[in-house]
């Protein structure tokens, strides 16, 4: 899933050139990790080749930066309007289903998370497997090490093989709910990673979301192929309801489970998960990336593109260079960066967003 | 007095472009509006048309900021090198002696300060004109707004014509001095503008400093003239010692008086000068030059050549964006801009100084 914009990471994220498609953690873009993680082959299950789903204003780079990494994916799928998860979910198990039958695992995983430990995101779906054989479906729970109140939190049930039934999902709690989330112990975030048998998730959608599931196969075989390129039909997918998977599918069935998984996970949402996740911070706890003079500063994050960044008696601020514009957050309100691209919005600035 | 280098107002100002050839409070440059400030006629005095010291590098565009003008100064004096304020002002009386004789008063002043009521000024050189003729060195004393501690004192002595004797000098105070100054309410500040007679000034500077006038004026009478640019003479120049004029003449002479002077001066020493004397704030305090959006953000000064600047949830910063560099410094902080203009030096970034 690579159709995101990533509005909290303006300035860098853009439109055209959105979060997946940047070097934010390492020398590769968001998306080549994403990919190059699914590229191992493991001694029980095997990864086929990706689909990519994406807008068009995304497809070029995107194959620029696979073809860099020898990775050739079965497909790229062109979203003509944005439908949110449950869509995608329905196109990738409809692609799958035709190309390697009804029992073939789907491994739904948004193009701009990032995984420290991959080895063990391995075993967390090795650990999945048995599930999703049994017609599960299944979504990763990252232990929740802070009250963060922008997650939805997934409380487990009782066990089932490798993993748990899903008791309930909470979307974004109020503060003090999420401090009762992490205090209890049974409470994961939920990763927005889902696995499930291509066949089941269908036959559970046309129970659960018709619309979506029906409107979205209509798309698929409507649309236009062009070598391993399919542009999903405008007409049909824009009657598509636009909706997260977790709303449509994973908070109404019965066949929820849930794999703890401790791979060092973070959805890099803003600015200041950068920080969190750089393994570079100074002793004063600064990183950066490009060229960057602090003085009398302390836990902040600069990233300079080609130009001399000075910082002067700050803590915890986070600092965006780009060629167009700049941005200087309180650490603490890197969210809030959304509110400066809506102006932008507002305003019609095309050329910044 | 034109050759300063403005070195805390970086990333904006530099050597070959320095703070007083910008535009940072008016439309106008800091030297534009300082030569305007002295265009004017006035009942009981009229201004000469001036001398501007200045070195090679800022020769061309201070001339032409002035022919923009529509000011055609006497002469341009160009310094081979630096050599303080006392060299510059044996220099400029010289100058005048010879062309307007012993008896004309010469107004020192520097070209990079700000002064808010011109009108007042204009009072105040009035009330130390006949303290000048009766060969008084004057300077002109701002009543502290707050113990800082950057600048010089003057504590005056027994009234005398229009002004004070003054009865000592105290260059940059600690802090708790500074505090006492300013409750005593007969301290000043020095501005660093002076007034005197020509042939009185290099009278007493002959006496006091004999060095530096004698060898200003070898430097001057050997210099190099080219229409109404004056090169004063390296081999002399570079003999001469560098002090200012406040050590070498006014904490020494018996003929120093000071005129009390509320005319809204600032010297723009570092940006958050810039900040105090913008008369533009938004309610929240905030100071913008170009393309600027604030979030939740109080008493900032932000300028922005060519870029969209965002700020989030930041208090009492300066941030300065150029095309090469950007700043980002705690508003109470901005004298140390020069550690980063140091590290700059050390790392020979002579494309950023």
């Amino acid at each position: 899933m690579s159709g995101g914009s990533g509005t909290r990471l303006w300035p860098l994220s853009r439109t055209a050139h959105p979060k997946q498609l940047h070097a934010l953690v390492s020398d590769m873009t968001m998306i080549q990790e994403t990919v190059s993680r699914v590229a191992e082959t493991r001694k029980d299950f095997r990864f086929a080749p990706p689909i990519v789903i994406l807008n068009e204003r995304q497809h070029a780079l995107a194959r620029l930066q696979l073809d860099a990494l020898g990775v050739r994916p079965s497909h790229f799928v062109v979203e003509p309007v944005a439908r949110n998860t449950a869509a995608v979910a329905a196109v990738a198990a409809t692609l799958v289903a035709r190309e390697h039958g009804d029992d073939a695992i789907v491994l739904l995983l948004p193009a701009d998370h990032h995984i420290r430990k991959p080895d063990a995101f391995h075993d967390a779906i090795e650990a999945a497997l048995s599930l999703a054989n049994s017609d599960h479906i299944i979504t990763f729970g990252i232990e929740p090490s802070t009250p963060e109140t922008g997650y939805g939190y997934i409380e487990r049930g009782e066990p089932v093989a490798t993993g748990y039934r899903v008791k309930r999902f909470t979307e974004k709690p109020v503060r003090e709910v999420a401090e009762r989330f992490v205090a209890a112990g049974d409470f994961y975030w939920n990763a927005g990673i889902f696995m499930f048998g291509s066949g089941a998730v269908l036959a559970e959608m046309d129970a659960l979301c018709p619309d979506i599931s029906v409107i979205s196969r209509e798309a698929l075989a409507n649309g236009m192929v062009d070598g391993d390129l399919i542009t999903l039909c405008a007409d049909a997918f824009s009657r598509c309801p636009a909706n997260s998977f977790d709303y449509a599918v994973m908070e109404k069935t019965e066949r929820a489970a849930v794999i703890p998984a401790d791979i060092g996970w973070s959805d890099v949402g803003a600015w200041n998960a950068l920080w969190e996740i750089a393994d570079d911070k100074t002793p004063e706890g600064n990183v950066s990336r490009g060229d960057v003079h602090f003085v009398d500063t302390q836990n902040s994050y600069v990233m300079a593109a080609g130009r001399r960044v000075g910082v002067v008696g700050l803590d915890n601020v986070v600092i965006v260079v780009t060629d167009d514009a700049v941005l200087v957050s309180d650490g603490a309100r890197t969210q809030d960066v959304k509110v400066l691209v809506n102006a932008l919005v507002d305003e019609g600035r095309g050329d910044l967003l």
